[in-house]
């Protein structure tokens, strides 16, 4: 039997090509040999979100377009909207019983989380508890997989931590354990140089960029600040056009040859701008032609079409769990 | 318009006599004028009992059977079970994004009953969250009114803030505040003259108690222990006889009589017992025998037409929320 994977986003915006080459290629190649379920996750986009649900509700159907037009099939991968399975709010009230507060406050991700939005006095109790939101999605699809990258380990063991406890409590093995799919990729940087690609920092790319846009944000990539003339050796290592010839220029051959010359010397930042916007030029516009293609009408009846299977597996999984803990009359 | 009262209890034991004349009795007398929901509460009960699931389940029917016997008409009250409520989750998992850490630990009720269980650092964040819960299912259904006790109206209030701070960010009125319907009667001490009758300190008479067992707790009831001889002077005052005379003998004027007779001297507590115990075996009797005349298939029947009936309430209540934040697709 296939290995279960699940996986998703939280739609508050278009994908970018952080999530291109962190995960969603992943997904394409992935989709084959695992059943594949593709969480849209609204519910837990609204918990740092709330007060603005628009931004989460308005790219639900762009982050579907940007699924379709990577090459995520449908008809293989299941993609479904979270909001639209209540069970998965059910199941995390069960949940809700078998962690403490403590344990909550120590999880190291969600910690740093908590620092970075200044939240200090006024932390929601959703957001402190959305690892148990994450808990009930993996397990109420039998999940075997979770794709993560290392900040997202605490997360799994959350996970794990709650269905050990929920087995052992009910003395049952109604739940499964989950791995980690950890990515070897690293993670993608901002075009300004920044740690990390991201739509809050206004420092990617999207998939969805016009092909004139992405010119410009190549153009005013970070490249190395004391790289002043052509003739001058440049730095490598935390140069934007670097870095993302790595991820995304095909020619391995061609990049190390490209590092070497610009190293030595005599190697301009406009060639090397030129060659990556070349390589994601013809990267991005199938993507997005794809993406044009697309009608509302179709992207939303694959949303429905996903989330009426998932929920078929969630409702049994549920039965499962009111049955173990004796919740039938 | 009839008010709409929202009311009910967690299934962690059969219903005795403190229930009976702090809150059951008055949900016979407002049956007629008002519309009432009654919720078996077992979701609510789980986040302290989620080790001991069984006591929760094995008493939801002898809770309905409680209500039934003691004059609560299904046919004018709905009587519901919480659990088969699904959108009661959901909704708690929308309202958690509106109440901070802070405001939750704050909450005096809460506060008490985390001490009472000696909690500490293993305090479930299930049962922290419970007011936010309890804030689900009152405005569900759009209750104008909750019976409480005075310690319970930060419950009320915690309510009342999620509802302002939901309408507030939402720009909507799609929930109405709620008002207590505070009960002047005083809480029913336990027979041993402990605080409060429960059924966890095992100082209570039960509704469905057998005439036998009635007897033997009244004239194992805690007096005046300064009391000795008939002839001495006796306290009324924290004396459980007097206690439960005030409660349920309908005699007024007899238990002021009783009380002076009491008071200086030449009373025995045998006779004022004989006296409770006739009081409470006649007012008990006809209860019991409905009880006894209620089959399992009947009760079961109650259970799920009452909560069908109330899902569709609650199914509407979620359409409305769901409608007001954007999660609609």
């Amino acid at each position: 039997m296939k290995k279960i994977i699940l996986t998703g986003d939280r739609p508050s915006g278009k994908l970018h090509l952080g999530h291109y080459g962190g995960s969603l290629k992943n997904r394409v190649l992935l989709q084959e040999s695992h059943k594949q379920y593709i969480m849209i996750a609204d519910i837990q986009a609204l918990t740092d979100n709330f007060d603005n649900p628009e931004k989460v509700t308005s790219n639900v159907l762009e982050v579907m377009a940007d699924y379709l037009s990577v090459g995520i099939d449908p008809n293989i991968s299941t993609i479904f909207i979270q909001s639209q399975i209540p069970e998965l709010a059910e199941l995390t009230i069960y949940y809700m019983n078998l962690v403490t507060l403590g344990r909550l406050q120590r999880n190291p991700t969600v910690k740093a989380e908590i620092q970075q939005k200044g939240y200090n006095d006024s932390l929601p109790i959703g957001f402190l508890c959305y690892p148990i939101s994450q808990a009930a999605d993996i397990t109420a699809f039998n999940a075997d997989l979770v794709p993560a990258g290392e900040d997202q380990l605490p997360m799994i063991e959350q996970t794990n931590e709650i269905v050990r406890k929920f087995n052992g409590t009910y003395s049952s093995n109604c739940l499964k354990e989950v791995e980690p799919l950890i990515s070897n990729v690293r993670r993608l940087i901002g075009i300004d140089g920044k740690a990390k690609a991201s739509k809050s920092l206004n420092n990617t790319i999207f998939l969805s960029d016009e092909a004139s846009e992405i010119k410009r944000k190549v153009f005013m990539m970070y490249t190395d600040p004391n790289h002043l003339k052509i003739s001058d050796p440049g730095k490598v290592e935390g140069n934007v056009v670097f870095e993302y010839l790595n991820a995304f220029h095909e020619n391995k051959e061609e990049i190390n040859e490209l590092k070497a010359h610009y190293q030595r010397g005599g190697l301009g930042d406009t060639t090397i701008k030129s060659i990556l916007n070349d390589s994601l030029q013809s990267m991005l516009e199938p993507i997005r032609d794809k993406r044009l293609s697309l009608k509302k009408g179709e992207l939303l009846e694959i949303l429905y079409n996903g989330t009426r299977a998932a929920r078929e597996v969630v409702k049994e999984k549920i039965e499962e769990v009111r049955d173990v803990i004796g919740i039938k009359y």
